[in-house]
């Protein structure tokens, strides 16, 4: 983002539509800073009652988060002057799930972030990297303050506070 | 997840690796409750350092955001008794983005999330669903809380906490 202000907004739109069992058609959209366009779609497997046409919602997540902080190391390096010969990231995710009445709640459990840096820098200046590609990385610094999430539900009069 | 117990934990890992300037192909494997592997990549576009060949990780997340929770609403409905004829969401998030030096920092700034639900069903039993919906959505619940991502980097000597 060399080309962006002092400050910016950064904004991702998504129009989901429900078809067949539980699958999800997803169309996305960068809104700012630039435009861009692009189209993908979740699923369930049999145990939950899809047909695995496409990932779970929780695989693009998991994706999701190992490409941003990926993504953030290897923008920053270039800046930071590091070396990255090669960089490979794990990630482990683990959600609590609780089954309540006829439904079930869920809650975050365990987040780890194994990274794997091939450089002939010292191992102060990788330290120095990801500790800038963090606060750099715009899906862990979400997940590191609590969000609140505005829902509206349409009605016949218009849209409803949910 | 009609199989599971009364408590559980859901696990979902990914192996990155980068390849080509800022892509980065993402090996995803569902650990529990069942075993499950998905491929996907992510990218930038050229204005980012990229080859635009995957959708960048910021699209993957709103995408993973808006289909858990349509996912949560559609197995919600069947078991709170809700008839679906049609159900479409929009959301929308923004990030704030922040210059620092040679490098630049990240914030959260908005969730919005607007779910269009076409049913015969009272306006209140739509209403409880999707109440019912966010406490079941792993991903809601995710970001409604302050989370701890645990790091580390790969040294000659082991693992180092970053």
């Amino acid at each position: 983002m060399t080309q962006m202000p002092a400050e910016a907004i950064v904004q991702f739109d998504c129009h989901g539509t429900a078809v067949g069992k539980m699958r999800n058609e997803l169309d996305i959209h960068m809104v700012q800073p630039s435009e861009e366009h692009f189209q993908m779609a979740s699923d369930e497997g049999p145990f939950h009652g899809g047909d695995a046409t496409a990932p779970p919602p929780l695989a693009l997540f998991v994706g999701a988060l190992t490409g941003c902080i990926m993504t953030q190391i290897r923008a920053f390096a270039k800046r930071l002057g590091v070396t990255l010969n090669d960089l490979q990231v794990d990630t482990r995710v683990q959600w609590n799930w609780k089954a309540v009445g006829r439904v079930y709640e869920t809650a975050p459990r365990s987040f780890e972030i194994d990274v794997t840096i091939d450089s002939p820098d010292s191992i102060e200046k990788v330290l120095e990297l990801v500790e800038t590609a963090k606060k750099g990385c715009f899906l862990e610094q979400t997940l590191g303050v609590k969000n609140t999430i505005h829902h509206r539900i349409k009605t016949a009069d218009g849209w409803l506070d949910a």
